[in-house]
């Protein structure tokens, strides 16, 4: 039912495109028709699903995020990272993508972004089929 | 297991209401008791939750989204709309709302609404039903 | 398939971990592998997953999203609580969570939050199996 993707991510703050691993991810659950949950189990990182084909718009959202949420500022979290916590909580750490017909079934612009906010690092993506076919 | 709804919406930006889509999406469905994925295959573009009483509360959410992210800044994206792509990945294009009793269960003040930052246009939204009964 | 969770919040703003809830529920519910939804049926109040082992952290996201979103400002809505509803919005009432061998499988460092955002007040969480296995 649940498969994991592993990834590297190159910086502090990233949006790496996963939409490969997740397809593939599809494909392994031998998913038909219903949706994956894609999870990201960490607290400084996010998902999203956002226009993959100009990679602008990935550095777009990474420059407003961090002026919306600056690196410093007067937190009390010592770890030097309560902008990657808080960015976590705007995007959000789990999101629900549509699969048909065995494949995952996203808009034409749309591709699939693990959000590194306190990177770089090893991360972990986990996939999990939901909404299976309701019995007659 | 997926429906599609389309809709007009009417200007850059905008909260539609289209709770009254999913409600019936719900039925068309045949959902009985679980939860239902509300998807928007869209990039500049979202889906949220929130009071539909008081149209001023859409309002006052579509303001200061515009005053985080506002249309024009240094961004990189060339097309113009790079504060639509990050308005979307602040709200989500995918939330999963719950079903009892084969109706959709709101809160008593919440009603579901496609959020428009890039408008008007013409858009989808794909409703799927997950959560079948736990085999026994 | 749903079971509900009712928590008194202590202030106007509070972030009050109801991981422990949310793990009982699973069990409750029977739920061995899949997921469950979390859903707030709340328009001034939200959900969210981030770290519970340093209070700060929780501290930190409340005080920079009133730092986004300042309680007074040129809002319409007449109740007073227009920031509660945009918070709402931008961190997001319904998240979906995953199960594996009957227990919630968060990640090392996460923890389930409640987000209130207009309180004190009695609230509801309600968690909703999906993901039932899938048919031979």
């Amino acid at each position: 039912m649940q498969t994991t993707v592993t990834i590297r991510t190159p910086s502090r703050n990233a949006l790496v495109d996963i939409t490969e691993d997740v397809a593939k991810a599809v494909t392994d659950l031998g998913v038909e028709d219903g949706a994956v949950v894609v999870y990201v189990p960490h607290t400084t990182a996010a998902v999203t699903v956002n226009e993959s084909a100009d990679p602008d718009v990935a550095r777009d959202i990474l420059t407003r995020l961090s002026e919306l949420v600056p690196p410093s500022g007067s937190y009390l979290h010592s770890e030097g990272n309560s902008d990657a916590h808080i960015k976590s909580t705007l995007v959000g750490c789990s999101t629900t993508l549509l699969v048909r017909g065995g494949e995952l079934a996203l808009g034409t612009w749309q591709g699939v972004f693990f959000c590194e906010f306190d990177g770089p690092r090893s991360r972990k993506v986990i996939v999990s089929a939901v909404g299976a076919r309701r019995e007659p």
